[in-house]
Formats: C-alpha cells, structure tokens, sequence
C-alpha cells in the first residue's frame, strides 16, 4: 500500500515533513495547499506534486492522509474537519494554545475513531531512541532523574514570539514530552523559573527566553529542564537520565566531526544550525511511524492526548512562574487521571 | 617564612590536609590532635608530626595555623578559641549547622581581626578555575545560566547523615558555594525539590538523598543544581556556564583515560572514586592559598561570611521544599545586604 | 535537465549506488542489468527502473550515463564501450587490476573525450571533505605527515580475495587515493609490510590480511597507513593531517552516540557495520558530484588517471613487501610524470 | 628502610627525579652533584639537600643508590664505577650512543651483580600501564598492532641536537622501547623514513626532525611509529594496540579539560607543554618503583639489556633510512638471541 498525502501549509515545517514524505517508498505526496500561493507553488515545483485547497483535499476520496502545517491557530478546526472526512492526521505541535480548546478537539477525533498523531518529533531522533531503549532495557535500572538541555541558536522575531503562546507552550512544550517519554510516569508538579536575559524586546512582548523547570512525579522522581532562545555555538540538544543502575546520555550532534589543534587547542565546528539539520532523521522516522499506523489502523503516538498533557505542563509552568511556587498538574487539567495514556506506546 | 600547622582532627579529610600541608614546601605540620589517641597517633606516623592537646595547641605560641577537621558541632567553638589565640584558622565546612551560631562566631572573628578560611575546596580545582577565567576574562560574555551535577558515589552511612544537617547542609553547601563563585551575583531565590530514590533509611532519618535546585538572582540569573546520593559510575562533578557570547564547560574526570574497543562498543573506566582523589590537586592548591593569606595577612577567601551564606542558602533549600515555594534568601538572613561579600575574590 | 542512468550490476554496490541515484532530484534510474536475473528484477522492484541489457543500453540514445558495478574484469571493456557510445561513465574501482590494461582504457577514454569518474567514495565523505577544506584554506599551513587508520570489521570470505586482486589493490586502494588527496602531492615511494595475522585462509590464498605502509613525496612528506581485515568494534575510519600551523583529523562515525555510564565505565556504541552504513552521504555526494559533471561537460574527479595512480601504488606495495624495501613508483608506471594529474581538482 | 639518595646532574631531567625522591617517603635525597656549581646549590636549596663530588659519594657508604643525569657521553664510565662501589643505579637513557660501549658496560654491572635500571619514563605513565594491564589481562587477545605517535612540541636547540646521537637515539628510542612494552614480543626488523621538514638547521646538523617507522616481529605484528619534532597543540603522545578480540588506547593529556563553546565551535585548551608536566605521575611511579627493587634486593626493570635494545632499534632504523630497506636487528647485534630479555618484567 501507498499512503496519498496532502500537506497543509508549505512554510519551513511543511518542506521538512514533504521532503520526508517523498524520501519514504510507502508514500506519494499529492497535494499541498497555503493561503500563499508562491508557497505552495515552490513546494508543489520541488517535490512534484499538484496544488490544491482546504475543500478540494477534503472532498478527495483519494487521499489518505493529512499533515497539518498550518499557523496553530487553525489547527483545531482542521483536525476536527479532516478527521470527519475519514483522513488520518499528523498535526504539528501544539494542536491549540489553549487546553479547553484541545479537549473538545480530542472528542471529535475519538468520536470519529480517527487517527491523529502529534509531531514530537524528538521522540523519533535515533539517538534519543536509543537512550529510551536502554532505559526499557533496563540497563540504567529504574529512572530517578532526568536532566534536559535544549537551546535555540537565536531568538525568533518578535512577531513569531506574540502568536507563539509563549516559550513554555512553543519551545518547552517539546522538553516536557521528552521529560515523560524519558521518566515513564507522568508528571505530577511543575516548578518553573523564567526571565529575560537574551533579547529584552521578547521580554517587552511578554515573554521569556530563559527558562529552569523541575518537574516531580508521584513516586519522587524529578526532571530539570534548561532552555534559552541563545547558543552561540548552535542547537544544543542534549538529555541524561539517571537511574538505579546507572546512567545513560545523548550528546550533541553536529554536521561534521573533525577537530583542528593548533596553539590555542583543540576545536571541533558548531552543532547542527537548528532543527531542520539537527532531526533530519527524526523527521524520516516520525512520518514513517504515522504511515505505519495509518497502514497498520493502529493508534497513532504520540497521541493527541500526549499533546495535550504537554499544553497541560506549559500552563502550569506559566502559573508556576507568576505564583513562584510548585503548581500541581491537577490544578491545569484533570487528564492525567486516565490512566489509558501510556498504553498507545 | 614557613608557616606551622596544628591539626585538629585526624579523620578521613584531616589525611587530605596533612598530606597537603606535608607537600607544601611553605608549611610544616607540627602537630595533631585527636580526641582518639590511634587516629592521631597514626597520623602523626604518616606525617611526621608531634601528637598534642588543643589546651597546649592553643598555649603554643610557635604555631602559625589550625587545621579544623574535627566534627561540625565544635568547629563554631574552636574558631573563636583559636582566633582569640592569635592563629589563623583553615576550617572545614560548615561553621556550623546553625545561621545564629555562625554569625556569632564570625563576629568574634571580626572583632579579632582574624584569618579565617573555610574549606570550600571545588573553588581550587584547576578545571573549575580554568572555568572561573574564562568567565573573569570575558570569553563568554554575561553568565545567563549555571548548570551544576554533583553526584556521590554512594550514600554515607545514616550515622552519618543523623549528624550532618541533612544533605542540603553537607552536600548541596558545595554547589551552592560554587554557584556564587560562577554567577558572580547573590543569591536572591531558592526552590528545591528533594526526594528519596537511593535508600530508604535516609528517608526514615528525615533527610533526602535526591535533589533538584533553581538559584536565582536579581537579575534574572539561573543555576540549577542536580544531586544524588547515588552514581554508579563514580563521583560525577560536571559544571557548565552559559552566557552572551558563548558557554564553558569541566568535565568529569578519571584517573586513567584509557579507552577499550570490541564488540559490546567503546568503553573507558569509571569516574574518580571520590573527593579525596578527585579533588588532589584542589586540597593542594587551597592549602597553597591559605598559606598565602597567612604569610601576606591579607583576607582568605573564601571567608566565613562566604561560610554563612551558603548555609544559609541550604536553609532556604530545606524550607522550600517543605513549602513547595521559591524562597528569598532574605527569608533566612539579611547578611546579603552586606555588599563587601565579593571584596576578597 | 535530468541525468538519465543506467546501471550495470544490481549487487551490493549496485544497491548503494541505485539509492543514492534515486533519492537524487536531477537525475532518474531508467534501467538495470544484471547476468543474474533475479538480482535485476529485485533491485528494478525497489527502484522503480526497467530491466534491460548491456546491448540495449548501449543502443538506447536517451540513456545519458551508465554505472558499472559489475565484476572487476569486466571494467574496462565496459568502460571502453559505453565511452564509445557516447555515455558518461561512473565506475568503480578499480578500472583493472592491471596497469597496463587500464592505460589502454584511459587511452580510449581520451580518445572520444568521454566522460570517465572513478568511485573513490571517501573523497566525498563530509567529515573528509571537511579536513580537506582546512588544509585548502591553509588553516593548519604546510602538510607534513599523514596517518590513514582503516580497518574492515571482518574478513571476506577466500572465496572473494581471490578475485580481489589482493588487499593493496582491493582495501589499501581506497587510503592510497586518500593519501594523495590530503598531501596535495604525488607519491615517490611505496614502503609496505604485510602479514597474516586474521585468517590463516587468506594466507593459504596468496593474500594478506594486515598492512603497514610508508608513503614518501618527493619533498620528503610521509603518509602511513594502517589496515586490517579484522575491527571488533566496528568499521574503523580514520584520518589525521599534521601540518606545520596545526593539525586535523575526523574521527570514526557511529549510528548512534549514546553513552552508558555503570559501574564498568563509559560505554558508547559499537561503529558503523561497514561502508554502505558509514559513506551513506559520501555516496550520495559523490553521485551528485558525477551528474554535476556530465550536466556540466566538465571533466569528471576522481578521474580514470586518479584510477591509474593507485593502482600503481598497490603494485608498488605488493612490490614493497617482496622485496622488504623502498620501491620508487617510477619503477611501476610513468604516470607520475604527468602533470596534468592535479589539474581537475 | 628509607633508600638514600644521590643525584648525579642538576639539571632539568635532574631537577624532575630530585622531586619524585623528594615526595618519596621511602626515599631521602642526601646528596646532589653538578659540575656547575650554581645548578647544584638551586637544587640543593630546592630540594634540601646537601653538595658533593663524584669521588665523596662514590666513598660515602651511607649512600644506596646513584641517579645519573650527567651528559650521555658520562653514562657508562658512571654506571662502571657506581656499581663496582656497590650503589644501585638508575641512569637516563641512553646507556651511551655505541652500542658496544653499551655492552661492555652491562658486562661490569652483570660481573658485579649491580641493580641497573634505565630511565624509560613512559612504561610508567599511568595511562599506558592500564593500557599494559588489558593487553595482560587478555581483553584485546593476541596484539596484532601498535600505533604509537609521539611529537614534540618544539625542535630542540641545534647543540643540543649535535650531542643527541640523531632523532632515532634521542626521541624515538622511547617509541622503539614502547613497542617492545606493548608488543610483548622482540622486534625482527626495523624501516625507517626521516626527512626534514620543521627545521632547516636540523638537516644542515645531519638529522631529522619527522619520521615513521615500521616495526615487525617474527610472528608477523607490527608497531608503527610516528615522530615530529613539531606540534603546534603541546606534547602529543598516543598509544593504540589492536588485537584479535578488540583494541585499547591511550589518549593525549591536557593540564586542565575545560571546553569552551561559541559561534566557532568548541575548544579544549592544548595539551600538556612537554613531558616534564606530562609524565608527572610517571617519574614518581619509576622512581617507587625503582626504590622497591633497591629495597627488595630484586632485578629492576626496564633493565640495562632493554636500554641496548632500544639503542639497537634506533641503530638499525639510522640503516634503514641509509640504505632504504627493512633492516634485520640481528645486522646490529646479537642480543635478541637472548632470550632472558623479558624475564625481568
């Protein structure tokens, strides 16, 4: 079987998950479409594929699948749509700002009994799966701490910033999901500390680029998360989890691995420039995941509920920062009491 | 000038100093006293040294020095005794478990107008000063954040942690003392979170043996702190500083670093087994600076008062984790309104 | 304009180079021939092509270039051939594992003007490149001495090494071109010493399966070279450059970069298996380089003399091993004397 | 029993032994002889010890044991008279530059029964001897191959190169006997290539300053070699062993392990200056070591017949680069025929 796609949205995302698609032989991507129609006329050109609209892709019978790479905003309404129109959906992150929003979503799709899966694309990085493996394996024994470093190379525009949602729901929305995938136990507290270091027009919009977070579960275990819109010396991405038995990381990566020496030492070139070098494979393995779901009719994961969790664990970390105390999750949403969230994975 | 040294505890960390102090062409050890007769007397062996009494210690106008390696609740006692007596005084950490007692004591130090040096021996560490440059010379712009991993090998017994004020006191005074010295700001925030993974009788002792910290300053600065009683691996003592124009790390360090290739991968050895033989070159080049304040009568540093706020940043940590709040340190004490803090570094 | 291929051969090289070709935007893999029909039928299946015939291609005007993967004795007849044809040739190495039989060819070659690249595939690896560029940019300023550490994860089976002309010609053949490609000099003696320390097989064959070599240049730069049939821990790759401002060097490649810590130590994963895992871009870079010059008319790099040249290199080790002395290329071919042998690099 | 010292030479080798002795608790320095007056009273204050002559200590009965830094070309007349007045010796390599010179002098020391044991720092280092500990342990199997490269950071003076009996008696005498350590085998042949490329003046005084070397057994292993009187990044100094189950090495050294990362990559700072600083741990482990034999009355090791052999190896690679040819070491002595060379270790 071929899986037919189409793709929404034909900005820096959507190139990422066409190029992915047309690189796997499972797949054939068919359509694109974006409010800009150079956009989707560049992308269309690039990977040979036609262009088309919102209601034309909806009303094809002979497309499969949907990958939705539109402004967040709009995210909700199309997955709610696609899934009625019996299209499998891969959503980039988050499905909206706003949990209430999330939840009513969530039901259509469960109503419908459709696929839907959320881009967390760290969870497919073969390193980062590599580690997860040594931990089901259990190598390290059981997990008593995770440490998550993730910094951007450079603060967005501002205006990217003001429709973000914040850092926490934009940026730190991907640490949380990789604190659970790695801690296997939800998180139970969020403590939070923010501030305004690297640009201070971020901070006149409202927002933060600096970020320390410990999170807590039931059992005591803890994760600490450190974000920064700045690295000078390029995307650092790097987790360690310590258990019982051991410990166990994953390293940057960086483009090219030689080192020159000279009178003032030893230098190795900068990491990956951003996400788009940094999860090249991630990206393959991501899309390849949900079209083996989507062939298998198997739920798809990371679900439309771990996206939720996650939007759950900004808004708490947001509260967390302004109240400067720990926030139980419970305080956000009261999702984390079904306990059917681990089972998709 | 050659400085003489008395030794007043003959314990596991008074081996270090008298070997330091042994090593130092600048200093002779003259004397130890022990409340139990075969562990001076065994040191005194090793060393060379005369075996005495703190009474005639104290009477013996020929020494220059003490050592204070004996237990935590008569360090306060022994500072006042021999800062009266003329010495200058080394003592080890902490002055004591109580922010009252220790600001009395520094007072009567002040009034002596004595040299007291307390034993935070990590600021010695040629890595951890290497690190210490790159910040003073500019390399990495404005520090941002502090991350700090400080792991024990393996919990001490519960003996041992009835009497040590509890990790935060023992263990974490060091990452906090560390923080200061990377940050170069104060602390102005504590929010800790502990909880007990690596052995049950900690826990039933009252005391943690896993610990995540957030430090914050005024101006928006982070540290966090990662600690456990547990690393399998050996003692895990990892810093790194990000700021405006780049980061600097230390890494772990072994005693050999070999590298072995099969089938199973790359393997080298494990980390340092501990602070004796990890911290070598520290204990040495601290003597060396104590030494150095003697013989000039300049300030040591670190100073007591460097002593008092890293206690009372422990103070805070245990009071945040039992209100799941961040802590201002001038909850604690006011000591860091007195601005003369940074004046001996 | 898009580069229309052929390829001969569908074996294990066949498949590298039918992926690299595909996943390639300007170009499209039109047909495959094989003397094994299955092996054809499969790798037409994976790669969407035709199956056809070494006569039909040769006849077919709309086929722009042809790969050939076949066995090595029939290289250059089908290098002779397709150049007559008219089609650009890619051709893996070596031309022939006779020199004289590859000047015939190269001189047919040179007669039509055709378009001949030979596979050295390591120039192309990035991390290679790479320290190309350094010495390019003159980062580590005049190269000195090189040093190649290349070894194979196991032996092949006798079965294979006796076809394969011999490990200089078959292994060493790929770090003799490397040598070349980093000193920025031709080679004017071969030193070698070779034993049979692996398999007692390859022995009992004719053949060695462990290689020490000293390569000089006329301005008395060394090169030397390490191989081996047998790397427990992997596919063993490495080079470093040392020059008189500094040095550069790329390390060895592995799938994934986690690391392990226990009570055994620091523990990384094994290397890449072999090279179709470790030069997966090398291939792609190198088929990509190959369509840039048949879509451009320039000449082709690694050209047939580049071929030429490291054939006479393995002849002088082979030589060298004999003879227990330094052998002078000269006394194997007068190619050297050709200057024109840099020029399309 | 404290073994009691003299020291022949005060300078700078002299100066790195006075330390070991001195931090020795086995071991007291009591005398120090230079045939400058001024280098013997520095090291005398230095080190607390007292001035004498060659002829004092050669009477004083009080003194076990002789450590020769004289001039080479005082060597051997100091070892025969040394041992034949009953002190231990421990002499810098070489023995003498004349192999025969050298024989006839281990004749005296054998004739007398003496304990000789020769300066071969490097078998010491902690980092080879774990090396050493896995090849005994068998983790790596039978060795196949050793790759050992070892540059200076700088060219010697030219005077001092003039005395120095060449770059293969001077510098790579190490290597050859690190081989040989490693190896566990004698050495049957030795091919050399040196050529000048960091100092026009070290040619214009008849040496070398860059070479490589291939070193082979009867049983068909080989060492390489890799030697320049030049880098730019400190002292390198590396070691790798490859065997039938695996491979292990040893990894430069630096004084501190700092990485500082920005918009240029990361940089660790350069390696240890020279072997002074280096192989620190190394001189106190030979000078224990060699006090141990002094005080068990047993052979110490590495031997006068390893200081031969080594010259031997240095003499035959002078040959190989002569002659260009693998030189047999049989062609420059006989000793390999002994085969109580190993007993020792």
């Amino acid at each position: 079987m071929t899986v037919r796609f189409a793709l929404l949205g034909a900005g820096r995302i959507g190139k990422v998950h066409a190029k992915a698609i047309s690189a796997n032989a499972s797949a054939t991507l068919v359509v694109v479409a974006d409010a800009f129609p150079k956009a989707a006329a560049d992308l269309a050109a690039a990977y040979g594929c036609a262009i088309s609209t919102i209601d034309a892709i909806e009303a094809d019978k002979s497309i499969d699948a949907v990958v939705i790479c539109t402004p967040t905003d709009t995210h909700a309404d199309l997955i709610e749509r696609f899934t009625k129109a019996g299209k499998a959906i891969f959503c980039e992150k988050p499905i909206d700002l706003d949990v209430e929003r999330v939840k009513a979503c969530l039901k259509v799709v469960d109503s419908v009994g459709g696929t839907l899966m959320v881009g967390f694309n760290r969870r497919f990085d073969p390193h980062f799966m590599a580690v997860r493996d040594v931990i089901a394996n259990g190598e390290i024994g059981d997990v008593e701490m995770v440490q998550i470093t993730s910094r951007d190379p450079g603060a967005p525009p501002v205006d990217y910033i003001k429709r973000s949602g914040g850092i926490f729901r934009d940026m730190t929305i991907h640490d949380f999901d990789m604190a659970r995938f790695l801690l296997g136990e939800e998180i139970d507290t969020v403590t939070a500390y923010a501030s305004n270091l690297v640009d201070p027009a971020i901070g006149a919009a409202g927002d933060y680029d600096s970020v320390s977070v410990i999170l807590t579960t039931a059992t005591g275990k803890h994760a600490t998360i450190s974000n920064s819109r700045r690295a000078t010396y390029g995307y650092d991405q790097r987790i360690e989890v310590h258990g019982s038995k051991g410990a166990v990381s994953a390293e940057n990566q960086r483009p090219v691995s030689i080192e020159v020496a000279n009178a003032k030492g030893y230098t190795r070139p900068p990491l990956h420039d951003f996400f788009m070098t940094r999860y090249t494979e991630a990206y393959a393995n991501e899309i390849r995941t949900f079209i083996e779901a989507v062939e298998a009719k198997t739920p798809a994961s990371p679900s439309g509920l771990d996206g939720l969790i996650a939007l759950a664990l900004a808004d708490a970390a947001v509260k967390s920062v302004k109240e400067k105390r720990a926030v139980p999750v419970s305080e956000i949403t009261g999702v984390l009491a079904d306990k059917s969230v681990f089972q998709g994975r």
